[in-house]
């Protein structure tokens, strides 16, 4: 007998990878302890019932009461197009922000799906134009828009964009366009209120601030948004809330079967999300986001977000200086400290890298990964006083990360 | 401090579950071990050398070496969607049978996409007409017919098609349609050849025979197949060909985020099934059924597959004497033995139960499934000889179960 | 780049391993999802805390109130070796059982501990011999007998040994002897009842009707053991209660380094078995030894065990007839049908096979095993009707199983 | 129905805990995934000829060829015990030096296994003091000396002794002495050879540097250290070699039952130490252990280690001044920053605390641990400059880092 050596991993590396990119994201052992487990009969009353009460429970991370979510197997691209093919028909007047590489992907689904896109662009770094928006809702007084759709965090530019603002137009302009939102990276990690903004449909997917592995695409749907797919003349089968309304009003819920472990591993993300507390969890991304911004900052370098307002509490690209290749940070980062962190892309690409600071993470990580980017930035050649951003982030956690509640 | 007790399960009973539905079936351990895993950077090196020979691998379960296939973020649904709109545009013709719910289901789908589907309908218990087919094909000079859709393996009434004759008709008249193929049911347990039978498209779920986690349809394209969705005008994104053919090119392979749990576990299921053999994983798969058939023989009942031609190799739906419901029997597995067995769907509802065999199972899984039906039967009323069924199954297989190779 | 194939498994066989050894046993899903985890600091407030409520209640498995007890990191046989060295001093006279191979290994480390040891042996598959222990009882008006050790069920046998009886004559002579007992595979699954019986030590080991993984010995010492522990002249420092005690005082509980894994791992087990309630786990092992015993009647077959009073729940060793190796049927068992079964030992080494049916187990899972087994009988050559057993079995159960109380 | 919330942890935490305890240390994802499994009958061929394997590749660990191990199912206590009582009598006289708490506890073990203790003291955080030795031994001409005994890394004060310096003095005099050694904090970890430096037994816990669970002693004896054990008159029988030697030369290899699941982790533990390399391995740790002594530098605080000569590569204890309790800085690392450090122990309690830098670690891990010290010394009154540690790690790091090899 010969016990067979197997390579392990292809790419080992000793201890923990540093998952910074803006998603997927590190999931917590409670979430993978959950999901450990063989299939089962989703036909069972175990099932229903426990889906049950997820859609109410999932409710709470929009921020909704009237809204009808839809947990569906696919990714953020397959919500995207569950979004606009349940509430729009061909033809369709959307108006939309191009202002980096998740919503120009978003807008190209749109016009691949025969929507008539009306684009406002905007630099990448900066955050929609609601000045065009204004205007465009100021001139439709024969209310040819059918639809706004928005990034609520444009992930590649680290970019947030003001919701309340583009209710507010709408509301002016008392415009009944339907109001979308791709909340990829913002829900459970920034402030998202669906109600109080009048959002129709709102959507994220469960590898983001889930901290869930890919696979769920989550919709939510407010009464609005459900009344306009009853005439939607978009072709859609897989994507149709039509077949989960159906299986709801049953009570088995699922029009095909669902993934068991992604389901217990909802429950197990919700449950964590409320034992920390959604606005517990919220203030904890804008601490990290700032102890971020604040590293940035003391090693001279730019964030690609222009201005303050549309800082983004999930992610911060980091502008580096012309001579230097961000791709290679991202390699190098790989390559010789396990750090993962996000590639710039597109028009941005080699001029920014990126720090995910979402889902399951606390302040030690962070500090981890900043001291790590400062080992790269000296390491391409970036003239960084090494301990710098460090100090600056710990400085103001130091006087803001609360006691942990569970253990004081 | 007090220790909060927790309610482990709400639906608790000690031991295995014992789960014979049809789907999603049993996960073997080495599986959820690959799976149990943080999430990674898909744009890292290592899931694009991973997914590169997961593409090639892949293909030996279709039996195909011409074809092209996707893992896509989806269900058995969307895989078929995926195979639809890729090849086909609205208003085309399209083939198809209709002999039990998931073909149904599948020719539902079809409609909803706007293509023009020419049903042939067979009793749910009965294969697909192919005399109907061949009448068609044979008058169809003009061929106006684009694509015949057949599902393999009806999971709904344990009746499984003969692709090869299909396939001869298409030759035979010279028929130049698409042969779309849902083998969800089939591939990786029945014999299935991809480029023998010139399959176009043949499409999987992960939960299937793969014993997988539900989340991954698997499509394979034939080089005609690929050929076609250039020219398809079906409306599609998500399930668009082209974005992952663009990919495959840039050598990044995702256009969206994948799973990294199910990359790792169809990594670690299709290392199985190579190390078993797949001529012997069918092998296996048909040893269990003919051992199920045997025993429902046994206990005086009917298969609700007409003729053994159609007989399936991955589940048999036993019809039930009129004065019981089988939905009882369904229930009673759960409630009273921990054993999970299928519902009869739709037109069958209430008159068959189902015990799906398929996937990383083995014969003393099978037989204990078999000995709690009996109990089952005698439980609502139906006269079985306690022991008959497992008396027929043991014969048989005591016979002819292999040694495992492994430990000989 | 080369994707490394990894041969998953030196012995790989499809399906689920049918583990029927008399331990270590089948862990549930529950259990291996709690210790699925990373190791911790054993000296934060957590561990001490949940420490505190795991000794309360690992107390009721041995239905003790005045009980201490010991979560040792090491197996049954330290559990003996800790029993004894903290009760009893060198030269000591210990009367105790020989009765099969678990018993004989506990007189050899008795001896070898340097303990004075009084044998009473039995033929192996006959219980403890009460009447030479009446008579020994009688005869020590001196009470130079210290203890008597008995195992409660002798593993190699399948004999369970009359605890109260013991205690009724220890009463009726009055004497002070220590009454310490293995309970390494009974308690759990047996009626066991410290307290009520007078035990003064009862240990068990994790890997048996707890199914856990092995690595925890549990020891419980009644008041008058702890007490003569406080004499015991025995060398001891790894197994020494008194290092316990002292951390139990201090609070912090552990002198050394707990697995943090096993502690999760025995919450969980005793979380599952307290929601099953101790009294319908007990029920449930009586159901399924009598099925058992009832199958390999129908097997024409005879019990290892002599009398129906010593039949074991938890483990039925089978007597196979003369021109057959007993050792045969157990490789077959593992090499043709995934089924692990326990050899004959020592004196029954050949004559024996043996079938574990304790720990997280059920009805189906057991049919499975007796499926096999009779296939296997077959394969050797004795001339078993096929179905014969589980019919016998299942004609039992089919009667007794009750409805699983969270499902009805 | 009411789905049942679950309070998922007691201290909850978000983010990953950072555990710096000197052990039980962090476990690798690859160990938990070979960890996650069932039970197995370990008398089937296959945990023996895993276990051969085992016995081979764990030698590889102590760098002996002539060494025979043992994997015995308890902690580092009972490894010490099993040392000691397999090579050495009941009086017999053994040299041992006092140097902290964990070389303290060893001697108090031997002191109770009744031998005849001469104890070398040295300050907490010096070193053993050889000198002394070499008189003992120059004096020691009837060789009434038959063992030294000594911790290679005293875990408490972050000492590590001159091992080849020991042996130099034994050669030099030639005396006979067996010579023990507790490498608990250092094997796998720390340079260590045994055949080179003829230590007759060395030990270690499987929690340690192997990072694994806790619950596997590695003991491993020379050939001169299993000639002493024939004729050592300790009682034992739990540890007593000679069991295991018996089982050994069956093939079975087990005289009781052992951990399913330490097998597998020490399968996959030792296949990554392999893929790193031992010396590797052994580079990592001096170069975390160098950075974390930089940082104490720099933040001002003084090494409880008093020369450099005894620099412990896998803890480092930190001197705190006066006006400081450490317990307050472990116990607000747990409550604040999910930060695990070790408590000051006996002498130096609430005078220095600790960074456990060991096992499957790496550079960004520690650095975020750094970072998290240096706000706890904010907190708790000591005016650190933020930033100064991690700047001071960081610059030699970023010096000395190399790339992954796998992924170059």
């Amino acid at each position: 007998f010969q016990y067979t050596k197997c390579k392990m991993d292809d790419y080992y590396a000793p201890g923990r990878n540093h998952l910074f990119v803006p998603g997927p994201v590190n999931i917590p052992e409670q979430v993978l302890r959950a999901m450990n487990r063989n299939n089962e009969d989703y036909r069972s009353p175990a099932i229903p019932a426990m889906t049950k009460v997820l859609l109410e429970d999932v409710k709470k991370i929009f921020k909704t009461i009237t809204g009808t979510p839809f947990l569906i197997p696919t990714t953020g691209t397959g919500a995207w197009e569950s979004a606009l093919t349940n509430t729009l028909s061909p033809g369709d007047r959307i108006v939309s922000f191009l202002i980096g590489q998740f919503s120009l992907l978003w807008i190209d689904q749109m016009q691949r799906l025969n929507f008539n896109v009306d684009v406002i662009e905007s630099d990448w770094g900066a955050g929609a134009n609601l000045e065009v928006l204004g205007s465009k809702l100021a001139a439709d007084t024969g209310h040819t828009i059918k639809a706004i759709c928005i990034v609520h965090n444009e992930t590649a530019t680290g970019v947030t964009n003001n919701l309340a603002a583009v209710r507010k137009l709408l509301d002016h302009y008392q415009h009944p366009a339907l109001f979308l939102v791709d909340g990829v990276s913002s829900i459970c990690a920034l402030d998202f209120r669906m109600d109080e903004w009048g959002v129709d449909v709102a959507l994220t997917g469960s590898q983001k601030a889930l901290s869930l592995p890919t696979g769920m695409g989550i919709v939510c749907a407010s009464p609005k948004a459900l009344e306009a797919s009853k005439t939607s003349k978009s072709v859609r089968v897989f994507f149709d809330w039509k077949d989960y309304l159906k299986f709801y009003k049953m009570g088995t819920f699922w029009p095909y079967t669902p993934s068991i472990q992604l389901l217990y591993g909802l429950r197990t993300a919700l449950d964590l999300l409320f034992e920390e507390g959604l606005d517990n969890v919220i203030e904890r991304h804008s601490r990290l986001a700032k102890a971020t911004r604040l590293a940035v900052e003391a090693w001279g370098l730019k964030n690609c977000t222009q201005k303050e307002e549309w800082f983004s509490d999930t992610v911060t690209a980091v502008v580096v200086p012309s001579y230097i290749d961000s791709s290679e940070i991202v390699r190098r980062g790989w390559k010789r400290y396990n750090l993962s962190l996000g590639l710039g892309l597109n028009k941005v690409a080699g001029k920014v890298f990126r720090i995910g600071h979402l889902g399951n993470l606390n302040e030690l990580q962070l500090l981890g990964c900043l001291a790590g980017v400062e080992m790269i930035l000296k390491d391409v050649g970036y003239p960084v006083k090494l301990g710098s951003g460090v100090a600056a982030a710990c400085a103001f956690l130091q006087n803001t990360i609360p006691m942990i509640p569970s253990r004081i």
